[in-house]
């Protein structure tokens, strides 16, 4: 199977390793930074080039780059890929991209389009932090444009097959109302609560709920920024509904209310066991 | 030498545990509940029962319950300990405990109080949780009482031998500010953010930011409800910079401000790599 790759930092990066390490792909990565170009090939993350040459023979084309350079990073592809090729995005919202997929099929109606966003990724960027398994155990989310049941049932296998955890094939709505909560709310909560001025000073005064709950305030601010302002009615929402959720502590704190205090605690602790309590 | 415990739980089993593991200390422990007196003996976590017999011998008495429960579980031991045994709380907010002690030193002028606060914890409570690598590399935090010099410094190199990765002595005041951000501001996030409605349905969109945002969102209601309302000052304080910090973020996201966004982002991320670049 071949498979090109636009975009190899961290995301890319590691999807052309995972395939490398598993064998029986032969990859092509398109980074428009020469020396990202330089290190995929020297780490072994792509077998070379992915150009309007060796476009033509590629299953499936992985648009791994902020939602914003979609569109204009595939343009030169699209017309060379041959009948039934797989065009995907690895966007981290999924409406945006979709949409403009829609739009593409009109074009391209020989083209299968399908939205994807694996849940997997780290506190850093660029291909040198790429690792061959990052997605391991993770979620593959897919929100499919025009795939017939046959092709979707075999991206989802292919998706398996690379150590992915669940595919889970969803619409672009759902998936960015969903992500807004699982992902972006935990970037906004971690990089605001570091803000604290007392963060700066507690040096021998935390122990792993600090480290768990800072662990992604690092991030990429372009990328982010631009997924949660992509998202921002969804964000907003979930941003809103934990602040409110706060406040609540905060008045049983300042009223004294312990019961309140114990019971607020209590409904949380409630809840998480039983969320963790459906897990597979 | 020999080593009182009272309050088997987590931390108290745990501190056992540690002791035996390593060896050369005799630790006697103490619990209300018969059941957890049978499992700390059964564990191999204690050597016997600490009464008013075998508290007569002891060098350390450490008293690990909650903070409303240190006066009355002393009261009995303190009378029977020999001159110069060290009295130690574990407990999570220190300035109570502290004056507690204070006052106990009127009455019993030949011990030695001292308040500590292990930073060390899991979500979960205790004895059959309790670990004997609970405190590897963990802080210990001292809040002097009549320590002199030499004793702290014995009783410094005491926790560091059991594996605490550094001790550090301060006031009682200075801690329940830093934990009330580094330890109990996090538990609320936590326990706050699983509450938001989508939480309940979000399998298969979930990553590790997820995973560790909710990790300490499970706790023991009741403890944690005495810590917080022992120090609702500073843990309001707390809260209420986190929410307004939280807010920014939101307003910039309504006002669809992507430049904005991203300096709140930057500044978040700037300041983890900070304060991450200047640990040991």
């Amino acid at each position: 199977m071949k498979i090109g790759i636009i975009g190899l930092g961290l995301m890319g990066g590691s999807f052309g390793k995972t395939l490398k390490r598993l064998g029986g792909y032969e990859v092509y990565g398109y980074d428009i930074l020469e020396t990202t170009m330089l290190k995929a090939e020297m780490l072994g993350a792509i077998n070379g080039e992915l150009n309007v040459e060796t476009a033509k023979d590629i299953d499936m084309l992985i648009v791994s780059l902020y939602p914003s350079s979609f569109l204009s990073a595939v343009e030169k592809f699209l017309p060379v890929l041959k009948q039934g090729a797989i065009v995907m995005d690895f966007c981290g919202v999924k409406r945006q991209t979709t949409a403009e997929m829609k739009a593409l099929l009109e074009k391209y109606p020989h083209l299968v389009f399908i939205g994807g966003h694996p849940m997997a990724g780290r506190e850093f960027s660029g291909i040198d932090r790429s690792v061959s398994t990052l997605f391991e155990k993770a979620s593959m989310i897919l929100t499919n444009v025009n795939a017939d049941i046959f092709v979707l049932d075999k991206v989802k296998n292919f998706y398996l097959s690379l150590g992915f955890g669940e595919v889970v094939i969803t619409s672009p709505e759902y998936h960015d109302r969903a992500v807004a909560f699982t992902s972006q709310l935990c970037h906004i909560v971690s990089n605001a609560f570091i803000k604290n001025e007392i963060a700066s000073e507690h040096f021998g005064y935390s122990a792993g709920s600090y480290k768990d709950l800072t662990r992604v305030a690092r991030l990429n601010p372009e990328m982010w920024a631009e997924l949660m302002i992509m998202n921002k009615d969804n964000l907003s929402l979930e941003l809103d509904e934990l602040i409110d959720n706060l406040k609540k502590y905060g008045d049983a704190l300042k009223q004294s209310d312990k019961a309140e205090l114990k019971s607020l605690l209590s409904e949380g602790n409630e809840r998480k066991l039983m969320i963790d309590s459906r897990k597979k």
